[in-house]
């Protein structure tokens, strides 16, 4: 490595060198040597500016600031992947873990049973990561039918921070209730998939049924969590990687934000 | 420069081969260039690894997923004062005034004088920059007394993207309602900054008043948020640095979280 970095400079130093003698009119300054140098810190300077960009991008999704969005920016496409592949995610998905676990242990609990902590699945319980590797992490537009078929292999593994809050707010006694996107007819799909990663115990799987299709999930999800609170369910703490996941009527007392820069559910 | 690799190079080349022949028993390798890239390798990982926890422990903010905290982490008082002088915080300003300011345009509004817009003013219209960069950027425990005479100075700079986002809103025919934490007793000094910043022409300024100090911020801006919607108004856009400024009842149709790693309040 040194002898490489050695001769290739000495070389560069020669060359420079020489060059000069041809254009001495230019104050004796090493051009070409300057002009690559200027190449490396433009192409670094606009890496800069890229990932400062896609990371307000990021931070924009989290913060729920943005309308709407179909796919994620084309330019951060190496972003998102980065990001997703990369230890940023793991290290996202264990602080919010954690926080959720010590807010969770520092809740006094009834004991009547009816202290709730609502879970949603896709990308909150279950990574679809899999899936969304083999398409474009975000890049391209969401299809159904496809997405489905990644469903039916029930083959979607645990995110493991999750799987260690889950377990925590099980054994402190909470009740768990999971809410999810999915439809009714991938119930037996999405148990088989849930208990092959390791989940358990849980008191309610709440899928949509057929009269669900159609509305918004932040609709969805406040109609379901109303029904939970007319039993006489508190919601202490509800889990999501979407803000249609979080927000709405009968929110939670805390709501946890997990990181999902792939994609959007109004 | 050029000149300067080149010797500096040479020397480390020179010295690590001379070391060598003091050393043949270890494999003739360079041993003291490899141990000072290591160094190198290490500091670069350590910082690298420091950037992705304050970057991770940034996102827990903004994502609101953390619980009160009264100071910034110690380890990451550089990395929140590089993001608040640097170029990424008034990337983050410039994304969140944008998309607002698109949502807006985008609503048709009732021409009844009742479509509001709802600004929070410290770190959203008024930027406390100043006084921060002399107290550690969040790393100090905010202190009351000092903070006053800051803001009795009333030399607070606007944001100019919340600036061009307030002018933006009063043109399209909002009624623009400033909500602050700021007590009643500062209004004069308040409206002084705010017009001396270039804001102007608001149809409110609600401070708290001596029945609401000692409310929690989501509690009291709750309260005004009611208020106002009894009196036929609908809120149609809010903006605020903190969560306690968008959320809880009467929230807005859309809220947009302006950036604020430096402090929280619940």
């Amino acid at each position: 490595m040194i002898f490489l970095r050695f001769f290739l400079l000495f070389s560069l130093f020669s060359l420079a060198f020489s060059h000069e003698h041809l254009n001495s009119h230019h104050l004796g300054r090493p051009l070409i040597i300057e002009y690559s140098e200027n190449v490396e810190t433009q192409y670094k300077e606009f890496e800069e500016e890229l990932r400062l960009q896609c990371t307000s991008w990021r931070f924009a999704v989290e913060a729920n600031n943005l309308s709407p969005w179909k796919t994620i920016p084309q330019e951060c496409a190496d972003y998102v992947k980065d990001y997703m592949m990369g230890r940023a995610y793991i290290v996202d998905l264990e602080r919010v873990s954690k926080e959720a676990g010590n807010y969770a242990k520092s809740v006094e609990l009834s004991g009547d049973g009816k202290d709730i902590w609502v879970f949603d699945i896709d990308e909150t319980l279950l990574s679809n990561l899999p899936y969304y590797a083999e398409h474009g992490y975000g890049l391209e537009v969401f299809g159904h039918v496809k997405f489905d078929k990644w469903v039916e292999k029930a083959m979607a593994p645990a995110i493991e921070p999750s799987l260690k809050l889950y377990e925590e707010v099980l054994g402190l006694g909470f009740k768990v209730i999971l809410l999810t996107g999915r439809s009714e007819r991938h119930r037996n799909f999405t148990i088989e998939n849930l208990i092959n990663a390791g989940f358990r115990d849980w008191h309610q799987l709440i899928l949509r049924a057929s009269d669900d299709h159609g509305k918004l999930a932040t609709i969805y999800k406040s109609e379901k969590r109303s029904e939970m609170a007319k039993d006489g369910n508190r919601i202490i703490g509800n889990s999501g990687d979407q803000w249609s996941d979080l927000l709405g009527s009968q929110m939670s007392i805390r709501s946890f934000k997990l990181p999902n820069p792939m994609y959007y559910i109004p």
